[in-house]
């Protein structure tokens, strides 16, 4: 072998997720040892018949899971809105300029200030356990600061998503027609070197199913897959339109028809779930339960932002999950490891397996149930992001 | 001055606690200064007024607050309930021992490895910017067992706890009379030296109102002060009777009639809120409104344990608190810092002002409201205890 190995022994639990090499979905593994062989995962097995390697780091009983995958992030922003989020839990009045006073400090901020915030969220979900997030715009909606926050974006993870259609521009508040076509025109072309995916806020108040079908459609002409913000606050036609158009995920997914549910247990678009979004706006959350019984994919995501879902911690989204949405410990961490990698179409993250990416999170904790067991407490013992220790 | 001084400048939000000195009831300050004098906070004010002190410290903009005090928490035991919690979240079946389970295995494991679990539990808490911890007895049911627990915990903490009345030991489940018998004679005479409080839990299948009042008296008889564990599962004499004897707090206060919400808005004891517990239970939740709307005084705590509330986080409370009792931020964050010193019947702690301990949590964010905003996110950026930084 050319480059550097390590053998991590000891673990107590290991979760593969692939339900070939171990227990149950999860593939749960005990007593066991994963070699990491530069970036990659070289074997996984049971610790009594680990090969050597150049380094052993001792797990000393405690659970190994894979890192986290964050499918659903808005990273690229400036400000924060604690006086929207302060004034709503103390139910007061407060005139929120919403989404559009992130949009106003964004434009305002630097390419360095706006670079320091994204690294720093980077960071700190890493910190978390987090070693795959993707990263929307969408509080630039000029041509100029979309591009720009995809380019930043792009230098932090190659899982980046155009969201200019995210709401209307404020200068476009009379003319949402006109916006659309800018969305699917020339802020399109200025943002497409730096996307991989196009995502549409397909909601009333924001886009409407026609709308959102341009702007998916246009994307998906330039080469980017789609995503959706499907059925949040209301139901809608995103599911629909998703599961139509080939998306890789529908996002919140809170207000479903019974149709709704079957068309993503019949179709290869995840159902991806966003508790932090209902957590902190006091909404009702979907039901990963009914998703899951009709056969539906489910992912979790933190919907990291600053307006909606200020959280950044995975762990938090399970525990909630496991409360509020039906879904057992076990379905929960699936999600957020293996759910997060099938919304970004991903099969080198979200698994333990010999020729995966080494994105390893080792817990303080005997088992992956702690996370939802252990609310709120920070469990990380050590990360590493493509084989190389990071935390 | 004969001890180091430190000062802390570039607070950008500064909790004080203290409504003489600052805005609100939280007596809020802006670019404040902090001096600390040994293990005492020796001044409070505008930075531009600090004084010299032998070592600065910039807070960068960040908020500081007193060190949280957490209340309510069980914290000598061995083992866990991985597979109790799994299953109950699960929807399946499992025959729990319950809190017998845990009162086995604590029997069974050494001095060092009870006195290990519960330091590493108070580092844990200490971490996430718990600086004042209770801790209670009630996993050992035996005269040797209990008395052990409280010498263990009396290392750690000076708020130790007798709960021989946690549930009536399993030697004891044909002669529950029997039990209190012991509990009100030869195991308090035990327990007496190491505890400063003495507990029960006053409840259907636990202990009821004659029992719990005769625990209670005769702690008091010995120099204890009571607190209760009242009204969690079902309505209950509980909060009554912690009332009717001077209780520092009643803990859960889950099911109150309006009596109970009069009794302690019109005493001096602490409703105790424990959102943890009904988290991990999928219970509902206590209305922190209306005991505050009542005026009542509300605490939170974890109430740490590993049967019904595995957490330690005293800031996942805080968030819960927002989301599911109606409490404002301000509220539930004075109600985790001054809210848990009133219930331990301290002055010195909870509040920052000149001649308390200087039991200090800075947080990684502009603002103690981000508690809340921030669900799950581990925001501890530096910890003082006694003066002395510990994280
Ligand atoms: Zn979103
Ligand atoms: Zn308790």
């Amino acid at each position: 072998m050319s480059t550097r190995t390590t053998v991590i022994t000891g673990i107590g639990s290991l979760v593969t997720n692939d339900p070939g090499h171990g227990t149950g979905p999860l593939g749960l593994l005990t007593d066991a040892a994963v070699v990491i062989d530069g970036d990659t995962v070289a074997w996984v097995g049971p610790a009594a018949q680990a090969p050597a390697a150049d380094e052993r780091f001792d797990a000393e009983g405690r659970a190994l899971l894979p890192g986290f995958v964050d499918s659903h992030a808005h990273l690229v922003f400036a400000g924060d809105r604690t006086a929207e989020f302060n004034a709503r839990m103390s139910g007061q009045a407060y005139s929120a300029g919403g989404i559009r006073t992130t949009v106003a400090a964004t434009r305002a901020a630097s390419d360095a200030e706006l670079e320091a915030n994204l690294a720093g969220f980077v960071r700190e979900a890493l910190r978390q356990g987090t070693t795959t997030i993707e990263c929307k715009s969408g509080y630039g909606l000029t041509v100029e600061d979309e591009a720009r926050a995809l380019r930043i974006a792009a230098k932090h993870t190659p899982e980046t998503t155009y969201l200019g259609a995210h709401i209307v521009a404020p200068e476009y508040a009379e003319d949402p027609a006109g916006y659309v076509d800018l969305v699917t025109g020339e802020m399109l072309d200025a943002c497409a070197p730096h996307a991989r995916w196009v995502d549409v806020f397909c909601e009333k108040g924001a886009f409407d199913g026609d709308q959102a079908r341009a702007v998916l459609t246009a994307g998906i002409e330039r080469g980017l897959t789609p995503r959706v913000h499907a059925n949040q606050l209301t139901y809608g036609p995103g599911v629909q339109l998703a599961v139509e158009l080939g998306a890789a995920s529908a996002d919140h997914c809170t207000h479903l028809t019974d149709e709704d549910v079957a068309a993503l247990a019949g179709s290869a678009t995840v159902a991806t779930l966003l508790p932090g979004a209902e957590f902190s706006t006091r909404a009702e959350y979907p039901s990963g339960r009914r998703l899951l019984d009709a056969g539906a994919v489910v992912a979790l995501s933190t919907d990291c932002n600053p307006g909606s879902s200020f959280t950044s911690s995975m762990a938090f989204c399970i525990a909630v999950a496991v409360r509020e949405m039906g879904m057992t410990p076990d379905e929960a961490v699936w999600a957020a490891t293996a759910g997060g990698a099938h919304a970004l179409r991903r099969s080198d993250v979200g698994v333990i397996t010999a020729g995966a990416r080494a994105d390893l999170l080792l817990l303080d904790a005997p088992s992956h149930v702690h996370l939802a067991y252990r609310p709120g407490v920070p469990l990380t013992a050590a990360v590493w992001r493509e084989g190389v220790r990071e935390v």
